[in-house]
């Protein structure tokens, strides 16, 4: 998905509407001075925000995981995110909540947090995704509180050329040979059984990785558990979600491959009833 | 140290000096929407920065390790420096340099870094400190690029109501079983036959650290390898150093006592040796 355009979406800061060129922090922020903070992304097809519950769920659980006061409840929230939308006029769209330490004084003690809302146009290229397809390589790495949605992609970023090296598009976090994450996706086996299997531990609990669960529940039989780094490579098919990507198979791991180099047939299912599930898709 | 006070100092964000309070960065920076960036602070006492070679080899180093390009060499980093320190006249003072991610389009890709160079006026309050002692209490943690100085101060900000649970001052890292670092300091113990020790790995190397291991060697044995936490809680001293602190001895860990309740023969040796080696002190 890429922006259409770029010029100058408004965002909110706090309560306040401001021109994206604007919209700043003073360098007292605890996000800026130590990296403290969490966020939440989800998509707007059709003006409509999608899955927008558990978006809204999860910010409020990271926020409460790193004793971040929000300082609005969920119906205030929500008609910021309304006068956002409405004052970009994006049909399609990726919006971020961010919300850092604040303005420490000390540079240390968490203070007021400040809330932003960033709005980026998108275009619709789902079903082009699907026939892409990702090169995964492994690395050991696992995210501190890996159930929270900081902002900590210190390594993810640094790894960026660790996967180009690798020929690879994206990484797979190792813990003690057992596959977890990557950065911004979860990840999703398929037994040669047909089991659809993920991990249970150690990750972010993805929206789209609980609407998979939940669909795949119809017609598969469905384990949460630790998958070795060698069952991943030996895996029928494999796939990540993510709500920018939605399903995306994974061609190989490590340079191996897995699958036949075109959707497998539970990710193409899963595929086709996740956008069935999507609003106006 | 506290500041005497806040009245506006100014700040330099690239090459511009600004005031406090108007000294921002735009949300689309990656040390806010990802926590991708390094620092380094230093004191200046009589208007003269303290060991500021290896500051800035240690910031250079952190800049490279992150592939942050600084887009100035040392002269004209020292020239900023001064430039900041004349504008503001503080006789005493912290400075800090910050680079981040810069201003990513797409949140994800580095860009130009943004420098932000802030400082804050000191009191002299040395001599007090050394008497204090800190009360530590561990938990199992490892930065992520422990020699790297990232601005990542997730869990060390999130640990702060577990440190008061505890009726400590602050948190000892500890991996398997062995000591690390405290997250803004370097940790030594001194044996029962007066041998300095202080970890090894996945810390971490402080410049008072390094200064204050130059300095014991004079006199006493000194070790840099790992330290059981059995090993720590019977030490004859413990303490830590830091830019702020310097020495600063501890008094207990985890509950258990160490050393007499006042600073150790060999702790208040150092902190004397150290005290000659700053700058007109």
């Amino acid at each position: 998905m890429r922006p259409l355009k770029m010029s100058e979406p408004y965002v909110l800061i706090n309560d306040d509407l401001v021109p994206a060129e604007k919209a700043s922090l003073l360098v007292s922020d605890l996000a800026i001075q130590r990296g403290y903070g969490i966020f939440d992304f989800f998509k707007a097809l059709h003006h409509t925000p999608v899955f927008i519950d558990e978006h809204l769920d999860r910010f409020f659980h990271s926020a409460a995981e790193l004793r971040l006061p929000i300082g609005k409840n969920r119906e205030e929230l929500a008609a910021l995110l309304q006068t956002l939308m409405q004052k970009n006029g994006f049909p399609h769209s990726g919006i971020r909540l961010t919300l850092t330490g604040g303005y420490s004084s000390d540079g240390y003690e968490l203070e007021k947090p400040n809330l932003i809302i960033t709005q980026k146009s998108l275009s619709l290229t789902f079903r082009e995704n699907l026939q892409k397809g990702l090169r995964l390589v492994s690395y050991p790495h696992q995210r501190q509180m890996p159930e929270v949605k900081t902002i900590d992609y210190l390594m993810a970023i640094w790894l960026q050329p660790y996967i180009r090296q690798n020929g690879a598009d994206d990484v797979l976090y190792l813990r003690d040979g057992v596959v977890l994450e990557c950065p911004r996706s979860n990840f999703f086996i398929v037994t040669g059984r047909d089991t659809l299997v993920t991990p249970s531990r150690y990750v972010l609990k993805g929206i789209i990785r609980m609407k998979v669960l939940e669909l795949a529940g119809k017609q598969f039989r469905v384990e949460e558990r630790d998958i070795t780094l060698e069952e991943a490579r030996a895996a029928k098919e494999a796939f990540i979600t993510s709500t920018t990507k939605h399903i995306l198979p994974v061609w190989s791991l490590d340079g191996q491959p897995i699958g036949e180099g075109r959707p497998g047939k539970v990710s193409q299912w899963l595929s086709d009833e996740l956008e069935r599930a999507m609003p106006a898709f």
